[in-house]
């Protein structure tokens, strides 16, 4: 193609509003332009990437067996209140009425429509497995959009939703499935991790997100350098960092803290290490009765070690804090622990208290923790002697570096990740609620375990930018390169030579096959080449007449150093191996 | 591909609610499910074919020099204001508010969205002309939505905008893409017709609709068949079918016509010709003051033969009309005639009316008309004679099959049509509303001229299958088939023969890039035949282990009343030019 048949706006600098490097670059590229907050037009270079994640997604997912439909973008409420979404999800669900005042919905996924069509197509256990999908528009009206495509509201995503006759059957689609989500990736071009994710309310072990590996990543990501563990915070599993609890060797001693409330300052003033402090967080659980009024209120103290962060996931799946949690109110912590908040601790309490203690807490000696009293603390608190076991041990603080692995093989990293996919076994979730079921070979309808598969198609533009990129502009994969080669002529309207040796070399990659761009828009050198380096092409030609009369043209790769000098005869044969 | 990767659902009845052969086609043959009025789910064999409309489309409008991009469907009020269409289009353009109560609309068309594009890229005259397309997702809130996806609420649609520095540009704009438009539905393979369609307040000649010859169509199309004029109903130009007033022969008559208030009953009862008869139409308009407050109305009488029909667009065009009418209410027709409507006539007014004669009826003599008093007419009617000459004379009625062509080529013959697409000049209608200028070369700013060209993406599929289908299902032309071959063994698990020979010419057409369904779902003949006939695959291969046994295979065409019978060992060159 010729920049003259397409178009090309690229920008000097980016617009205010753009706060991460992708965004800033994707503006500055021309890749896409802003309508309103959160959506953006996707400007012809941007759709090109677009496009060729949504093919290399599209072959995989057909490769793995699953059969594309489109399901429509507006979406009538019944099905939604049916599970009822339509009333549970907040406001991201944008509702709209129509001109006969029904609801509807502008989807953000379609789990209702697909297995509306699966109860009433997938009729036999003959039909199943099945897997659907379909890459289509999005909508989730985000309370406060940012980072361009990655966090937008209207965006583009596949999804995928398997049907199988029992859970073992839908554990081989879940892993054909993540299969094709690790070709997806590889074939991407990008660098990611599949790391074990929370399941929630439905259980079980099978949620994994694929993440793009970026230091400017949302997402911590926990890994064994020595194995395949891989899981996001929410679930990596903190092991005890004392295996046994020490004996008791220092007396109980109220100890003034004044205006010290944090343990990192505690543990300053009194010249003690911070994994001798601990941290504590109140939460409350209500009894309600059926009208959902609160028939009794029980006051939580969570206990982590003071380096240690809470993990609200891992708090929510303790026993009495599963069905749901609050942070407790000024109020009940003052009624509990006579105190505000500040110097609590599990010594002293004024009304019964159930007290959960991180696995690591529950092994310490001697430790500080509040004295339930203004300005101070205690130290020397053991278990057993000063206060009574905790009624619950459970691991509900957040790994750190260095950690030990849960599979015993080395020490646990950290890195930072874009999630771009997801894979989740719901199992009868939405079966169950919209009652999809199938007949088995006894004729008794069984309901349909299902499995739902979404990769974010536009995030995966912006995370792919986060990865690769430099001060120049944006490195792309040749994967995803709007165009994968550039030809750069100087004076290509003022040299003949210039212009035939161009345009042969176009028409020659063209006929390969090869996405490539001549650009012949006249622009002088430095303004050309900053505009191909910004949008990230990953092969470079210049052809000049200077370079003509040696009987040369230039290659650069988009992260080469510099140019390197290839005969005019060999171009082909050279850019032909470094496509390979 | 196979058929056991893939979706197939097929139905014996179409629901109730499908009134059209397309409709009820398409959702018996699987290509469709409803999911609400006007909005269904593209099924996998429905989005295979979708899939090639859109692909032809693409390939054409990039040879055209069309660049494609894609604009949002939540598209914010803001620019629709700028316009003022988001107040003057009515409950079709669905409305919705953000979580902040900011309001969205549903895109109908995209024509704010790309001017405003257009209006920061398109400074210069250097940048121009510029055509920009998308293929998106459309909703328009129909009152009354209908035949599957002929008249949708959710469709698919093809919306493209050139941007021109001036009129000679954006004509050679206009010629590019009805050139494109030309070559699209060629290689869809569909009998269509070119018409020439009115611009309603724009003005000019530049609009053409595409329209699929089909008799189901809800469009007229009037043509020459010795010519290249073609024109829809609204647009096409009724010459006068009297070149010359007659001389007055008859003497004026007031004739009882007791109950007979129709031309028709009224040439019946008087035992003359309906040619004889002038059928008289009662229109108003009203002056008003800036706060539309109506000053003054004026009553007009519009006259056609009694064969004709007024044509509403054209009696917008009559001078004095044009700003906007409306139909006389009763009481107006009572108070200027002194007769309630069935009786009316241009003689003996009460108040004064303004007479619009069709050319036809201008240049008539001894007619028979109203005679403004209940159950009489008046006969023997002459121009000059009994009443002053009318104060309009213009073309308002509706061609009729054998009206001579206005290029004086013949007589006129009219088909029914489907309209799929439209291109239109819109000249400055858009930049003008939205101040979207370029600098020409003296760096004046200069309103750009636009055109623009829609495709019906999903209206295609069902035009087709109005175009293409006989008794037994629907008949595609190649270019749009889901499949264009489909391979039906007999006993595809039974026999390793008929397996070998079925999968052997599946790999090897699958290997030339041919779209091939195998069939191996284990159907008997009869429900498998009866499948794909009702899908409509062109081309059929049936396999069995009878006719393996004489080296032979069945091929049949679709449209073919019988088998062929083609050696194994032929069949793939046989196929291949059948494809060719």
């Amino acid at each position: 193609m010729k920049a003259s048949q397409f178009f090309i706006s690229t920008l000097k600098e980016a617009p205010a509003d753009a706060e991460v490097v992708s965004h800033k670059l994707m503006m500055r590229a021309g890749l896409i332009k802003r309508l309103g907050a959160g959506i953006y037009n996707y400007m012809p270079m941007g759709l090109r990437v677009i496009r060729k994640v949504e093919n290399i997604i599209r072959e995989e997912m057909n490769r793995a067996g699953a059969v594309e439909l489109l399901m429509p973008v507006v979406q009538p409420a019944e099905l939604w209140q049916e599970t009822g979404r339509f009333e549970k999800m907040g406001p991201e669900l944008l509702r709209v009425k129509d001109r006969h005042e029904r609801d509807f919905i502008i989807q953000p996924t379609s789990e209702e429509v697909i297995t509306d069509i699966a109860r009433q197509e997938l009729r036999s256990y003959r039909s199943l497995p099945k897997n659907f999908y379909h890459i289509q528009t999005k909508f989730r009206d985000e309370r406060r959009p940012r980072f361009g495509l990655m966090r937008g509201r209207e965006f583009t995503m596949k999804d995928a939703y398997s049907f199988d006759r029992d859970e073992a059957s839908a554990g081989k689609s879940y892993e054909q499935m993540y299969a094709a989500y690790q070709r997806i990736f590889e074939r991407l071009g990008l660098t990611y991790r599949a790391v074990a994710a929370d399941t929630g309310a439905i259980g079980g072990d099978r949620s994994h997100e694929f993440q793009v590996i970026a230091d400017t990543g949302e997402d911590a990501l926990i890994y064994c350098p020595n194995s395949d563990y891989a899981a996001n915070i929410e679930l990596a599993e903190a092991l005890p960092l004392i295996t046994t609890r020490g004996a008791a060797t220092k007396p109980l001693t109220k100890t003034p803290t004044p205006g010290k409330s944090t343990c990192e300052d505690v543990a300053a003033l009194l010249g003690v290490p911070l994994q001798t402090t601990v941290k504590s967080l109140v939460l409350a659980t209500d009894e309600k009765n059926e009208a959902g009024d609160v028939l009794k209120s029980t006051v939580w103290l969570l206990l982590v070690r003071g380096d240690h962060q809470l993990n609200e996931v891992k708090a929510g799946k303790v026993p009495g804090l599963k069905d749901g949690y609050r942070f407790a109110t000024v109020a009940e912590i003052e009624d509990h622990f006579g105190c505000k908040p500040g110097y609590l601790g599990p010594i002293g309490l004024k009304k019964p208290v159930k007290i959960v203690a991180d696995r690591t807490v529950a092994n310490m000696s001697d430790f500080i923790c509040g004295a339930n009293e203004i300005d101070f603390h205690i130290t020397g608190v053991n278990w057993g002697r000063d206060l009574p076991e905790p009624d619950v041990v459970a691991d509900i603080r957040n790994v750190v570096e260095g950690d030990p692995s849960p599979d015993g093989k080395g020490t646990l990293a950290i890195q930072r990740g874009i999630e771009v996919g997801h894979v989740f076994f719901l199992g009868t979730k939405y079966s169950k609620a919209m009652n999809a079921t199938y007949l088995d070979e006894t004729g008794k309808p069984q309901l349909m375990q299902m499995g739902c598969y979404g990769i974010g198609v536009t995030r995966i533009v912006g995370a792919a930018i986060e990865q690769g990129h430099d001060e120049r502009g944006i490195i792309w994969p040749d994967a995803l390169a709007p165009f994968r080669v550039v030809i750069c002529p100087i004076g290509y309207d003022r040299s003949a030579e210039v212009q035939t040796a161009a345009d042969q070399l176009h028409d020659q990659l063209q006929a390969q096959g090869v996405d490539v761009m001549l650009d012949n828009r006249g622009e002088r050198p430095g303004a050309m080449f900053a505009d191909w380096e910004l949008i990230g092409v990953p092969h470079r030609v210049v052809i000049s007449d200077r370079g003509l009369k040696e009987g040369k043209v230039e290659y650069q790769g988009r992260r080469d150093a510099q140019a390197t000098s290839v005969g005019v005869g060999e171009i082909g044969a050279f850019l032909t191996s470094k496509l390979a």
